[in-house]
């Protein structure tokens, strides 16, 4: 990682008074990152590469700065793994060798966007002390969201989300030995901890409220999914609410509305919220999703205050909207460029379009673009197909389901969903290249792919998925959802 | 595979005369097919398919039709499996399920345009015959390229093209029980034979005229394949020529103009030539790359002649201009719009963008758009660059080489070539669609792609190599090859 430009934008402009006062303000800048994990480093490594002169500093409430979150459930499955393996970089080498002054276990408690400064908690001194800010990036990330149930404060009931959860869940698997395992949630996170837990010899079942794993998917990709966790010893149960938990001798009784389970373990994850009363308490103002609202250059509506991450909204490229899809790359993105920004630099976000994958067991399951959930207002077809994922004859070949979404009339893509014991989030990856671009499914179609039998087959799944898009456009396919 | 027309363009559209001979010529259209393979076998399907009054015959000198070619080697490389498993469909089914008339073992001797003619050679029966047509389709494909080398036509000599060859080699494996192997050439062809050779047990050398493996390829990339091939106990010797064989006992002799090799068996993939003769006999045209010339709906410049697959060009549409990038997936997509067409549809070839892939060993490796020798009179630079495949910490992960071609000015995308023991051809792939949306590298360092440890890391190789790519740009890189 080198940094291309040879100076900051500030550098290369004269302020535009022409006096002193550019070079000396700019020497005492002072960038304040709230947060340290994967927007918070991103913003503080960037801000301090553009203006090595600025004294940059990161407040993380945790004791781990710039850790991989999305690693945990992966980390988790191995009991020979150490979850520190999962921290890219610790607060010292930031201190030491990018000249950052991390303080880990420093708790923000307000933001006076006047005063331009903070009331900070240092618990490990237990003090409170006021820190001046010229810049503020808010990288407050998301919390997991904890549904209102009795007894989820109980020994044994975990969320994850921050490293301390994962290292709280490996030591209990460690020293407790439980031999079952609930999740309240069939999102990404239940589904890699269902493995993950699978792996480690739990029985476990998973508990969601919505009539399918994967809520936001579309059923013949929650359908495949249930199946392998089905395959893999995976108890799941759809339609179900948890009502409360109590302790149960050494294990705990989950009640739910139909009837009741006993685990030694129970984990939830029920979703995220974004982190935002403490920028919504300065007067920051939010979006309609709940996060934070931010323009192209990730700036809220306060001066000198930027927003960044999974707190944070990120424009939509295919809505042409502020959505907020928390996700570990569009973090590390708006991260670079919120610490560009308040750096003197004028870099823009250009969006997301809603990409992910994961993996559970032997399956890999990826999304690009709209889904389901999204098509209200909008005329469009979700086409359902089966492809082969290697050519014809070659061994290990196996399906793919895919769900091409498009809208009608334009024959524009809208967005895909894929899912197959073969590698099939690169190829969201292109359907992803191809929203960028705003193809139509004819366009998706006329893509010249790579062919090797063992690879692909001579049509790739992408294009069979378009081929069969563009017919049943053609054929006039019911429209997905009612606008 | 339905299709999604419910009438073909002629059946919906009325004669321009208004005449009755209109339904009347429809029904007597005869649509010839020369060729069996790809592109001949899509042609002859398609034009069934929207055009079933038709009579559609295809003419193929060789005892089978639509086989996959490409997978041959990984067919080799397995002695349980029979090489007829490559036979997509047979020539009988075609016949019977699709009431195609398919003759095999039937050479086209020579094409008359004017008068609607072709001269055939019957195989079987030792019979010559003339077969009108309406519609002619050439998909001649291409054959091995027969280097000068005296004793070529040995014993234990082998070419890979047809299914014939295939088999050849199969036979010469089982019965001679050859304990070494050289290749002549270390293309595409070469590296898989090389893989399938030694994992039948032989000793393995490759010989190869120009200073790398791969040429066409960048040296970085032709670098990795030479360690694979080595780690593989594939000796490589490039800058080599043979000058010619010799039986030497029950093995052949190459002499080399630097040193002698005794093998058992000899595989010449030297390389392929596009099959024109027949064709420029009866005055098509032939392109400036020496394949046969189409305009954009496949037509030669002869009226109701049409050529497909890897006898004829194709528009690159990163070149801008016609080329010859003899590929099966080309062949098929080019025979199925030639098919269409000569059953009177109108639809257009949008082109291709030379993107390739294969497996050698562990490693896997991909193009797409321009390489190294495509750079004449084009400022580019070629940014080689390193990327881990997976996310941080977790387990498998490989390194991945990346080379992205870049024009300088405009910044836009020209091409990349990977390599490495990951998958790299989807990522080639999303490339693929970038170079065909006619991005710019800032565009693709934008996209938004899926991430999961086990899957990619935060930020893909594809991201990472569009970001060394820009800053090298910025940086001022030297130019790739001088115009």
């Amino acid at each position: 990682e080198v940094t291309p430009e040879p100076v900051t934008p500030e550098e290369a402009t004269p302020a535009e008074d022409g006096s002193e006062g550019w070079a000396r303000s700019l020497q005492m800048t002072r960038i304040v990152v709230i947060g340290g994990v994967a927007a918070g480093m991103s913003a503080a490594s960037q801000a301090k590469r553009r203006s090595p002169e600025s004294e940059v500093i990161v407040l993380e409430r945790g004791e781990h700065v710039s850790y991989g979150a999305c690693g945990m459930p992966y980390n988790i499955e191995d009991p020979e793994r150490s979850i520190d393996d999962l921290v890219v970089m610790s607060a010292d080498t930031f201190r030491s060798k990018r000249g950052i002054d991390v303080r880990t276990r420093h708790e923000v408690l307000s933001i006076d966007p006047a005063g331009k400064t903070l009331t900070i908690w240092d618990l490990a001194d237990d003090r409170e002390y006021s820190q001046p800010w010229d810049r503020l990036i808010i990288a407050t990330g998301a919390r997991a969201f904890r549904p209102s149930i009795p007894g989820l404060d109980l020994a044994g009931v975990f969320p994850l989300r921050a490293l301390s959860d994962g290292a709280a869940i490996k030591e209990f698997l460690e020293l407790q030995q439980p031999r079952r395992a609930a999740i309240v949630g069939a999102g990404f996170i239940g589904m890699e901890m269902s493995e993950a837990l699978r792996l480690r010899g739990l029985d476990v079942v998973i508990l969601e409220r919505e009539d399918q794993v994967l809520p936001g998917f579309h059923p013949a990709v929650a359908e495949a999914v249930a199946a392998e966790l089905d395959e893999n010893g995976v108890r799941v149960r759809t339609g179900v609410s948890v009502r409360s938990l109590e302790r149960n001798g050494a294990g705990l009784k989950l009640h739910t509305d139909s009837g009741t389970e006993v685990v030694d373990l129970v984990l939830v994850s029920a979703g995220v919220r974004p982190n935002t009363a403490l920028a919504k308490a300065a007067g920051v103002a939010l979006g309609r999703t709940g996060a934070i609202k931010v323009d192209d250059h990730l700036r809220t509506n306060l001066a000198d205050i930027y927003a960044a991450g999974d707190c944070a909204e990120a424009w939509n490229r295919v809505r042409q909207d502020n959505d907020w899809v928390p996700l570990g790359t569009t973090a590390n993105k708006q991260g670079k460029i919120a610490g560009a920004n308040a750096a003197g630099a004028d870099l823009r976000f250009a969006g997301i379009l809603g990409t992910a994958g994961f993996k559970v067991f032997e399956l890999e399951v990826g999304r690009s673009g709209l889904g389901p959930d999204d098509l209200a207002g909008i005329d469009a077809v979700a086409v359902v197909s089966k492809q082969r994922s290697k050519g014809h004859g070659s061994p290990g070949s196996q399906t793919i389901t895919s769900v091409v979404f498009a809208e009608r009339g334009s024959e524009r893509l809208l967005g895909v969903q894929m899912v197959g014991k073969a590698p099939v989030a690169l190829r969201v990856d292109v359907f992803a290249a191809a929203l960028q671009a705003g193809m139509t499914i004819a366009e998706v179609e006329e893509l010249d792919l790579a062919y090797a039998p063992p690879i692909a087959p001579v049509y790739d799944p992408i294009l069979i998925a378009a081929t069969v898009t563009r017919k049943k456009l053609a054929a006039g396919a019911p429209t997905a959802a009612a606008p």
